[in-house]
């Protein structure tokens, strides 16, 4: 359970990654000033990742009466990361520089029924060819890939255990992709990826404690606690979607009875509207996403139908989110997925009246509520900074390399 | 939010402390061995232990084949530890050596109506003098007295917040027991005292991520989170007990309906075991410890109603248990406090299934719900480790004393 020494030095890698992405070109300095480390363990850090050619050197500044102070930033040219995000309706795959700006893009729809693992794959594999050569970069240059998939992730295995909305059970995912793709591979949960957006790009970062709610077709609470990733014994934590809000209410998919995903997730919005108004011109029966975007416009035009869908799910939200905040006392409480992001501003607006209704008074003073920031795929972008963890992990087991470069695969240092 | 190179030596000097209190005597190779850390480290740091005075050389044993290797155990004359424990009815007042083996105790009853602070801070003056006295100790051997008191404690100002049960606000406690006790004081809530308890001697000790169910007057979560305890932004994490679990149900003190704490807090069960049968030989109208005991007699005798109030009892824990369950994916659920412990297997049996019943199969799979097995007061014992953690801490302030043990206050060092 302790950390080691490696761990702590993996982690301190990254947090000095972390903040030169954050702000470059930044000195050793003012590194060691942002993270708390001695500025001779930063150095130790910032020669590790020049090594590595994650950074470079970008020249000196003037330091009030001292010696100039050598700049490092991130090296643009050290190679590409590639996130991916699957989801029910499409496979999305971006191509990010190793600032994790966005370069490329592609997205794939998946049509209704098609959800076979080998189909699944097919996407993903498809993607990653698409944003390699539209970003005109070559295929070696690629230091990871990250993927998100819905479900529960055994991250040892590299399986998907179980995805409910595709009655998946045991699927060997990591083994299907690794037949086609020849990069390290990084499979993790959606929710998991938002949540490490939030903590390196977005809402969480230098907090101490952020719980990232999830509102899409499902619905979870990534958390980000102590400054990193909570992910439990198991690697499932976050399941909130299945937190029972009403006893004997709406039957869920998971097989029990008022769970916060039925109130609260795309389908379970859309059954509220239909519940209101079953004839409502808003209802896009077999359409989460149109629905959801007529109920946002209904909202602009102060349709009293759309406005009460919003107030009620803001109502049950609250409820639970009440409940994350006296539990957890987190600083922020980020509202991030698609849901989220279509419904902004209104649905921000109930959930804080409703979350002040039920929170106590202490810990829901120290709590700002606020919409995820992140511009782009939050899960591309998580998966892809998985991607980055993981080679920044991977060269700490090099020890004997430290002074030159790691081998890449087909891009041997000279 | 980075922790400090200061942070990260004081929890590594409390791992390597509570490594040779749970077995001693012990090697500075088993310790390396146990805590990850590395050897040279773990030696510095006993080095540190030693010089506090907190741990003694006591011999040597033999490696096959290398030198003898010396071992280092508790030194229970090094000074001695306070734990207090402020509840509604009573005050009970520990003291223990540094191996937090209790040494005496004394208990003093609380009237109802007496919850003024200056009645609270007699009975606690009082406590303290009476076991320093029946351990025969010198009080300037006391190294600090850890206090928990019920409440959302602002630990910083020392201040008592808000205590619910007493309708106390900002009473500045800290400074009020500062007035008659001379030594360094920590103040906090049981539920975080109970928490490190169960970290340092019970179901917590090795465990990643625990959630100590507290069942009580009160109702609480205390959360060990990655090896530590986790107090949140304002030190107000764990407030379980005002999650709602029936919406519109009960009332609850909090000005919210239907909290677990209404329902498996002490008045809670007594509310239901009224409610199932308004005349029951069991019900002790006010007197909440005498009907527990009766309930707990009753179940032991297999009386159909003190049986059917556990089982309701355990079906609403359940539910909610079951949610943290999904949220956190802990390593082990512990059930604590003396409700838990009067009740004890019967209840935890029901718990089991009703958590069986409503949790995801994955992270159920992965936890263990257990009654605490801390055999002594588990707020003292936690509020004594505060103690030490705190002159743990104070010694890391003194690097310039490194080779020589520390200033105390009436027994300066030759
Ligand atoms: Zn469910
Ligand atoms: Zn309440």
């Amino acid at each position: 359970m302790r950390r080691t020494s490696r761990d702590i030095r993996t982690a301190n890698r990254s947090e000095v990654l972390r903040r030169i992405i954050a702000r470059s070109p930044a000195s050793r300095q003012e590194l060691a000033a942002a993270t708390g480390l001695s500025l001779a363990t930063v150095a130790t850090l910032v020669g590790e990742l020049l090594d590595l050619r994650m950074i470079t050197e970008v020249g000196y500044e003037d330091s009030a009466g001292g010696r100039p102070r050598g700049l490092v930033a991130v090296d643009a040219s050290g190679g590409v990361l590639i996130g991916v995000d699957i989801a029910e309706t499409y496979v999305r795959v971006e191509l990010f520089d190793l600032a994790l700006t966005p370069r490329a893009r592609d997205e794939q729809e998946m049509r209704p029924g098609e959800n076979r693992p080998e189909q699944v794959v097919a996407r993903v594999v498809a993607g990653v060819g698409a944003v390699v050569a539209r970003a005109g970069e070559a295929a070696s240059r690629v230091l990871g890939i990250g993927v998100g998939v819905p479900g529960q992730i055994d991250r040892d295995r590299g399986v998907c255990a179980y995805a409910a909305n595709w009655d998946w059970h045991e699927v060997p995912l990591l083994e299907l992709l690794a037949e086609h793709l020849a990069h390290p591979l990084y499979l993790d949960n959606p929710l998991r990826a938002c949540t490490v957006a939030e903590l390196w790009f977005g809402a969480a970062r230098g907090r101490e404690d952020a719980v990232v709610v999830n509102l899409g077709t499902g619905v979870g609470a990534g958390l980000a606690l102590g400054g990193g990733l909570h992910r439990g014994v198991s690697n499932s934590a976050g399941e909130w979607g299945h937190t029972t809000l009403v006893p004997d209410g709406r039957p869920c998919h998971c097989g029990n009875h008022g769970c916060v995903e039925a109130y609260a997730g795309a389908p379970g919005i859309m059954r509220s509207l239909r519940e209101l108004d079953p004839g409502s011109p808003l209802l896009h029966p077999e359409d989460q996403t149109a629905t959801i975007d007529a109920l946002a416009r209904g909202v602009a035009a102060r349709d009293p139908v759309a406005l009460e869908v919003v107030r009620i799910t803001a109502g049950h939200l609250g409820t639970g989110i009440a409940d994350l905040v006296n539990l957890l006392n987190p600083e922020v409480v980020v509202l991030s997925s698609w849901v989220a992001a279509t419904l902004g501003e209104p649905l921000l607006d109930e959930v804080r009246k409703a979350v002040g209704r039920y929170a106590l008074g202490r810990p829901f003073a120290a709590t700002e509520i606020v919409l995820s920031p992140v511009p782009t795929d939050p899960v591309c972008l998580g998966a892809a900074t998985f991607a980055l963890e993981g080679a920044l992990r991977s060269a700490g087991r090099r020890p004997a390399h430290r002074t030159a470069p790691p081998v890449r695969r087909s891009a041997p240092s000279p």
